[in-house]
């Protein structure tokens, strides 16, 4: 299908290409390596995971803060996500991955956190070189919120938000961004008149971008993370169901207005 | 909502539990753990899927071979998961959970591997006392196939089994779920009349079982790895779209009928 | 991908062929038919999804029955699938498509009706011959239950049932399937000791095959049926939010174990 | 989970609220309706689904041209959504609603159209008294399309855009929206340089606002006449598998690069 001027390009044109991998019949190519003979029994899943991801095998604080950010946001208690996982599942036992993708798509932004925003909002402030006090006041007139800051649950502090800074902080890998995340704070403080909860979407940003990861990890890293929460939660619904309860609880939580 | 004699039960009398996690204002507990003081920047993202499967964290082998295992089927190439998902994402930019999802619902048993049947078969096998041999016989007139045989491109073997079970030797984890897969190998052989490539579905199981893991564990580490590959081929597609070309070429192979 | 001796056939040979429809720079073609020119303005949505389906436009009997049925299961509450539309709504208001997948997901057998497992043993029971007596027995020791038979809420009768069959009485429509899911009631009365409700999935398939629809139908009508419900519910969500009450309340239902 | 000052609110004080649907054990009420007494066998499936979105049964002319335009977009062919549906179901034959979720997700706006865009854009113009010309000037500047316009098939018309707007004039319903787009049509010609396929994503934005639908109805509507579509090729697939040749189909068209 043809672009129509600057009408929405649906198709292409020139042969398609993926970098990520290739079945042949006597191995299996991962971004250029061997995967039986070269990356089995050597990269941990994380590390594979980065490969993956990026096409080149993390450094050593890659790695260490790569599993320690997917640790951080991989289980929250029972979010909707994984509400909407388990009621799945018991409507439905038979099929373990239409309810992983009923929790998946109940990982929207409301929910799941805001890394990515969080990761451009950073992005922006460096680039444009505004004050964050300046780009606070800003974000909030025009969406009423800043990215990284409130949480419901986690008061005065988020324990995930501080541990990440702390060992980011220990090992030398706090740069500009963790500055800048840290700046926003005190602005946010100035200018909602009282302290905000930094919550872990921001230092996940922060790190993995002084980490020099690509902006889609920004995403990705949350997604995976909850996807092995969910498949916990969906072992422990069979064996102790609680799914239908969910739902009735859900359920007798409203009224009928006619 | 209440039993119904013998009927299906829907609802549960008593509160419903979870043992997985639970958010506090001041701290997150997983498994009875805490999260920021004791899991982050101690567990690895592997080793804390496993608490979160099972409660308990790894012993070394088990954490060396769920690594392995993970890493073995994160990937194979533009998989019918990997079409799904690129073709969502492209008529649907800026949903990730989505695209994610559809290569989720993508991943059913014929496409993503036959783990769960393959421990089924394996755990029968022992429970049963019978010899491979007439259980492969009585499979086959039943079901047509036995799960772990058989592979569309690899062949005279399947790599990434071979390596798994190399390394499961080397390492003295071997036990009796690996002899038996190798013994339904040589049955196979037997009654087919020739060999048949042991896919990599076989190995994941018998290892599995033979490490301790329980029986959910053989479908939650495909889904797993296979997220990370999904996420790996959303960020190639937002960068090198190739969604919609897929979603051309699957249109021209299809003939209208009328 | 070939077909490896009797192992499941992945692929196939020859050009695939769909009969469903083909666009052209002109016209659409849909079943052999002229969308444009023949069928819109012409066929009402229903007749339409009729043709779609089988191939052919509806008797009268068959669309005024296909209307019935469809408007019977359309919408039956906050029930769990509803639920979780809601929720994955409220978590990511930007993909309306992403809550109705979420909400398709959770119409699974257990909470949507049973009414291709009615079609199944109605034709089961149709060409053995068996007497339905027999069959309950066999079905409640195999299985612990009977498709069709038991409701959580509508006792004793469910409504749509009874308006189901009544209707099919009074169009004379009313075959040897209707006749047969009569006989199951009274035959699951006698075996239980009391009667239990005919749940709408019965008649549903009843009457589905006795006017000649295809098996398909008797999965393909609830689910167009529920998608209705689904999108008026995430219509009412995006005025009157209550997704994040309803995760909030299916929360607080749960204990955490530790 | 409170509102922290104007971060974003989860949760709502006071018990929320439904109009939809409450079921009782003897009657299921519809939108203050009695289900099975007034409307089963009274209503057509496209007058409920109206009564259901709208909590009002439609006039003539609503119920007429619902159908329309639930039958112009239900179908086009083998669709990323087809594809995508049928794969699934291929990878797991157990589970339709997984397949058709997964379709679902593929009916992002790229695919399914943009007519929640087109009724957008016509309401603003309607409500800024802006001359389409500029309008459009401005859209294409802004975003390098305007919505409704442009189709990689139908040239130089899209035959059921033409049919809606014949049916739309024949019966009296066309009003100021479409007025406005075919004012729309003429401007894009003027300021593209040459004429643009009206694609049908715009008369059915410009009827359902005419008409007096909710601005829900625009995305609604596509949805639940495409699931028909997904519908009817998941039967298909289950007697004509096509899915895995598809997805073969697919993969063929890529290059690995390493």
């Amino acid at each position: 299908m043809r672009s129509v001027g600057g009408m929405p390009q649906i198709g292409k044109a020139g042969t398609p290409v993926t970098h990520i991998c290739q079945a042949y019949p006597d191995r299996v190519e991962v971004r250029g390596r061997d995967l039986s003979r070269d990356l089995m029994g050597r990269l941990s899943f994380t590390e594979h995971f980065h490969l993956l991801l990026t096409g080149r095998e993390p450094t050593e604080d890659q790695r260490y803060f790569l599993d320690l950010l997917l640790v951080s946001i991989a289980e929250h208690g029972l979010m909707p996500t994984n509400v909407a996982a388990r009621m799945t599942l018991a409507a439905d036992p038979g099929s373990l991955q239409g309810a992983v993708a009923a929790g998946i798509l109940g990982a929207g932004p409301v929910v799941l956190g805001t890394s990515s925003e969080c990761a451009r909002l950073l992005e922006e402030a460096l680039a444009s070189g505004r004050e964050p006090r300046e780009i606070v006041e800003g974000t909030l007139a025009a969406e009423g919120k800043v990215p990284g800051f409130g949480h419901p649950v986690h008061k005065p502090v988020d324990p995930r938000a501080e541990r990440i800074l702390e060992l980011a902080d220990e090992r030398g890998v706090s740069g500009q961004h963790v500055a800048l995340a840290r700046a926003f704070r005190e602005a946010v403080h100035q200018v909602w008149g009282k302290p905000l909860t930094m919550n872990v979407s921001m230092p996940i940003a922060a790190v993995l971008l002084d980490l020099g990861f690509p902006a889609a990890a920004a995403k990705a890293v949350p997604l995976l993370a909850r996807t092995a929460g969910l498949l916990a939660h969906l072992a422990e619904e069979q064996e102790q169901p609680i799914g239908f309860a969910l739902g009735a609880a859900a359920e007798e939580a409203v009224d009928y207005g006619g």
